[in-house]
C-alpha cells in the first residue's frame, strides 16, 4: 500500500491511545505516540482516575481485530449482574442478561493499559515518548507544541495526521475551540453528583469479602455506592453524591463524625467490611461527573479527535472504555475503505460513529437515574424480572436495552437506544396497566411486548414526520 | 426599602439591557449601564444584526410591567399567520391561532431599542455609557474592566451586583468558562445552516409590494425563505440555507449566475419583487445559527447572566426577544421576594426559569425542520387544519402548540412544550391512522384529542418512572 509510510502523531497513551498505536502499527504506518504522563508499567499513577473498569462485548471486538481476546480474558473477572443491597442490609442479584453467555468484566485499567502498550511498542514503526505534555495543536499545519516534563523544553513535532486521544481534558479540542477558525459545536455539560473512590480490601486469607462475580450496587434514591471487583480479591468501591443538595453531601461531609454516621445510616453492611473508610475518604479526591459532546472532530485531512477527546461520557453504563474501543474498530474500517484520503476517512468516520456517541452519552445519564433509584422501584424490578425470563424463553427473540447496548456489538448504540427506550416504555406501560405481569405465560408477554414496541416506534415516526 | 441605593452594573444595552435597566431604575436601585456599540439613537449599526424581530405576548407582558404597552404597540406591524409560497408561486395563508385576537407582530429591533433606553434615561438614578466594550469580569470580586473606543484607556468599574445581558456572545460567561472556578455546564451548538438578510423594497408609492399582515415562508425542504414586513413598506427577507449541504449551498453560491439561477428555480415570485437581491446578496454577510446554554447562570450573590447572554436560541420560533423579556419580568418577581438577598433571588431565579429558556431552546430548532419542511406536507397541514378548527369552535378548551408558546404568557415554555408536543403526537398518529379527519364533527375530534394526549402524557410519566 502506497500510505505504509506516512507519519502518524497520537497525543495521548492511554487505553484508546494506545489501542490506536497498536493498530496503526500493525497497519504499517509510522506512529509516534506523546503521553504527558510517565509509564505507567513503571509508576504507580492511578491516583485520581477510576481503578477499574467495565469490559464488555464492544470493547472485545477491538481485542479480537487487534488479535488479544485472549490474553485479555486473563485480566477479567466476570460479573453476571447487580447485587443489590437494601438499606436493612437485604441483598438480591439480578442479572444482566437471560443468556448465560452474556455477562461484564471488572478489569483493571492499569493491567490493560500496559498490554496495549507492550502490543504496541512490539512494532518496531511504533514509539511511545513519556512525559510529554501537549501544550497546543496548530490543525492547519498539522504540528503540536510539546513540553518535556523533564528538562522543561518545548519543542514542535509535525506529522502527516495528528490523532488527539488525549481523554475528557483534551488539548487539541481546546485548540479547536479557542482558535474559532470553524464553527465548533461544543458542550460539557456536568451532573449536579460527585464521585469518591473507596476500597474492601480483601481478608487476610486473600479472599474477597462480599461476592465477587457481581456489581455490587446501594442505590438511595438521590445517591448511591457501587463496588466493582479486583484480581487480587479488594474492591473498588465509588460513592456517587451530590456535591450540595440533600442531607449528606460531599460539601458537608466535612468531619469524621458526619462521614460514619452517614455510612452507618445509609450503607451499614458496606461500611462492616470498609474499616478504611475514613483514611480513603479523607485521602481520596472527589472529582466531578461530566459529558462532552463536540463536532467537528476533525479538521480537514490533518487532525482527528477520538476517544474521550470527542466524547467523554459519564460511566454508568460501563461504557466508556468499550465505546472509546469501538472507535478504533470503526475507525480502521473506514480506514481500510479509503486509505489515503484523510479527509475522507475522517469526514465518515465522524458521519457514521457520532450519531451512536451522542446515543451512549445519553444512555449513560439514564443508567444514572436507573441504578441510584430505579432498580429499587417494584414496577421496575418485575419488568426485570420480565426481561429476565423473555430473554431465557426466548434468547433469539427478545434483547432487552441493557443487552442491545452491551453485548450486542453489531447493533449501533443509537439504534439500541431507540429499540431499547421503545421496549422500557411499552413494558412498563402494559405492567402499570395490568396488560401483563411476571406471572404470565412469556410467550403472550412477547408477541405484546413486540406489538406494542413497534407501535410506539411507529407512533414516534409519524410525529417527527419521518 | 433599605437596597434602593445599592449600585447595579449592567454590561449590554441591547433589548434585555435597556429594559432591565428600566425596570431596576423604577425600582430605585443606582443602575450604570456599559454598551460597546455607540449609540443606536445616534449612529445606524444595524449590520449584520436582524433588522425586525417577531413581537408577541410573553414580550408585551413586560412591556406591561413597564408601562409601555401602548407606545410599543404603535411600533407593531400585525401578522395573523404564515403566508405559505409554494415553488410554483402559489400561496395560501396558514393562522397562527383561530382565535382572531391572538397574532404575533413585526416590530423594528431599532425602533424598539431606542424606547427603552429613552425610558430607561427619564430615571436620574440610571446612567448609559456608549462605546464602552467589556473586556472581563472578575466575579470574585465583583468587577469589570472595560475599555473605552473613543481614547482606547481601560478602566475597571465595581458595583453591587452585576448583572451580564451582553448577548450570545457574552464576555462574562467567557469569564465564567476560562476562570474554572466552578463546574460550569457549557453549550454551543452551531446548526448546518447560515441564514443571510435580504429585502423588498416599497413600491414607488410606499406600498408593501406583498401582504403586509402575514410571515411570509417560501419552504423548501431543506432550506427557506422568510419575509417580515417593516413600517416604511419593505420587507427584511432572510434565506436559511445550508453552508455545504445541497446543490446550492452558502459555500457555492459564489457568482452572480448562480443565485440568480438558484432563485429564479427555488423562490421566482419572490425574485420578482426583489431586483436588488444580487446587491443585497453580496453585500451583506452570512451569519451562523447557535443556541446556547449554560448553568450556572449566576456566581454566589455577585454576578448574573440575563437574556441571551444566558440563552441564545435560534430565531425560527420568534421567542428570543420574547424570552430575553420574561426573563426580566421573572427576575422582578423573584427580586420583589427576596429584595436585598441576591444570591437567593439569583439562585431562585435560574431554579424557576432555567427549564423554561432550556424548553424554548429545543422548541426553536423543532420548529426550523416545521418552517423549512413539515409546512409543506399535507398530513401537516391537516393538522393545522383541524387545530384552527378546534380553537375556533373551542377556544377555551383547545390550545395549540404554537399558541401555548406564543399567546398564553401564565404557562412556562416547558410546560407549553410538553403538553404541545403530546398534542401534535395525538393528533399526527390519529389523522395517520385514520381516526379522526379535518370533516368530523369538531366536538368529537375534540374528545378524541384530548383523551389521547393525557394517555400520551400519561405513558411518558410512567416510561419516566415519575
Amino acid at each position: 500500500m502506497k500510505n505504509k509510510q506516512q507519519n502518524i502523531l497520537i497525543i495521548g497513551a492511554g487505553l484508546c491511545g494506545s489501542l490506536l498505536a497498536l493498530r496503526l502499527g500493525q497497519r504499517g504506518y509510522n506512529v509516534s505516540v506523546y503521553e504527558m504522563r510517565p509509564d505507567l508499567r513503571k509508576v504507580d499513577i492511578s491516583a485520581g482516575r477510576s481503578i477499574n473498569l467495565a469490559f464488555s462485548d464492544r470493547g472485545n471486538k477491538a481485542m479480537k481485530l487487534v488479535g488479544l481476546e485472549a490474553q485479555v480474558k486473563e485480566l477479567c473477572i466476570p460479573m453476571n449482574g447487580r447485587m443489590i443491597h437494601d438499606a436493612h442490609g437485604n441483598t438480591f442479584q439480578s442479572n444482566y442478561s437471560g443468556r448465560s453467555h452474556e455477562y461484564i468484566n471488572s478489569i483493571s485499567r492499569g493491567d490493560l493499559n500496559a498490554l496495549l502498550l507492550d502490543e504496541a511498542e512490539k512494532h518496531e514503526n511504533v514509539t511511545i515518548y513519556f512525559n510529554k505534555k501537549c501544550k497546543s495543536v496548530n490543525f492547519e499545519k498539522t504540528t503540536a507544541l510539546f513540553k518535556d516534563y523533564h528538562d522543561e523544553d518545548e519543542f514542535v513535532e509535525d506529522a502527516d495526521v495528528i490523532i488527539a486521544t488525549d481523554g475528557a481534558g483534551s488539548v487539541m479540542r481546546k485548540s479547536y475551540y479557542l482558535a474559532k477558525k470553524f464553527l465548533f459545536s461544543f458542550s460539557q455539560e456536568y451532573l449536579s453528583h460527585g464521585y469518591k473512590e473507596l476500597t474492601i480490601l480483601p481478608k487476610v486469607n486473600g479472599d474477597y469479602k462480599i461476592y465477587k462475580n457481581a456489581l455490587h450496587i446501594w442505590p438511595r434514591g438521590s445517591f448511591m455506592l457501587i463496588a466493582l471487583p479486583n484480581l487480587d480479591g479488594s474492591f473498588t468501591v465509588t460513592l456517587f453524591l451530590s456535591y450540595n443538595e440533600g442531607k449528606y453531601n460531599f460539601n458537608n461531609l466535612t468531619t469524621e463524625e458526619r462521614v460514619l454516621k452517614f455510612f452507618q445510616n445509609e450503607f451499614p453492611d458496606a461500611l462492616a467490611v470498609m474499616p478504611n473508610l475514613l483514611e480513603d475518604f479523607f485521602t481520596n479526591p472527589t472529582a466531578p461527573l461530566g459529558t462532552i459532546k463536540c463536532s467537528p472532530w476533525h479538521y480537514k485531512g490533518n487532525t482527528l479527535l477520538m476517544g474521550d477527546a470527542a466524547h467523554a461520557i459519564v460511566p454508568f453504563y460501563g461504557q466508556g472504555m468499550n465505546a472509546s474501543f469501538e472507535d478504533v474498530v470503526e475507525f480502521d474500517a473506514v480506514l481500510e475503505k479509503h486509505k489515503g484520503d484523510w479527509e475522507t476517512t475522517f469526514y465518515e468516520y465522524e458521519k457514521n460513529r457520532k450519531k451512536d456517541t451522542d446515543a451512549i452519552a445519553d444512555l449513560a445519564i439514564d443508567n444514572f437515574h436507573e441504578m441510584k433509584d430505579h432498580v429499587a422501584h417494584p414496577i421496575f424490578q418485575e419488568k426485570r424480572k420480565i426481561e429476565m425470563a423473555l430473554e431465557k424463553e426466548f434468547p433469539k427473540e427478545y434483547i432487552s436495552k441493557y443487552s442491545l447496548v452491551t453485548f450486542n456489538e453489531a447493533i449501533g448504540y443509537r439504534e439500541a437506544m431507540l429499540r431499547g427506550r421503545a421496549q422500557d416504555k411499552a413494558i412498563l406501560n402494559m405492567l402499570a396497566g395490568g396488560v401483563i405481569s411476571p406471572n404470565d405465560d412469556m410467550k403472550i408477554v412477547l408477541e405484546k411486548v413486540k406489538k406494542e414496541t413497534e407501535a410506539i416506534l411507529e407512533d414516534d415516526r409519524i410525529a417527527g414526520l419521518r
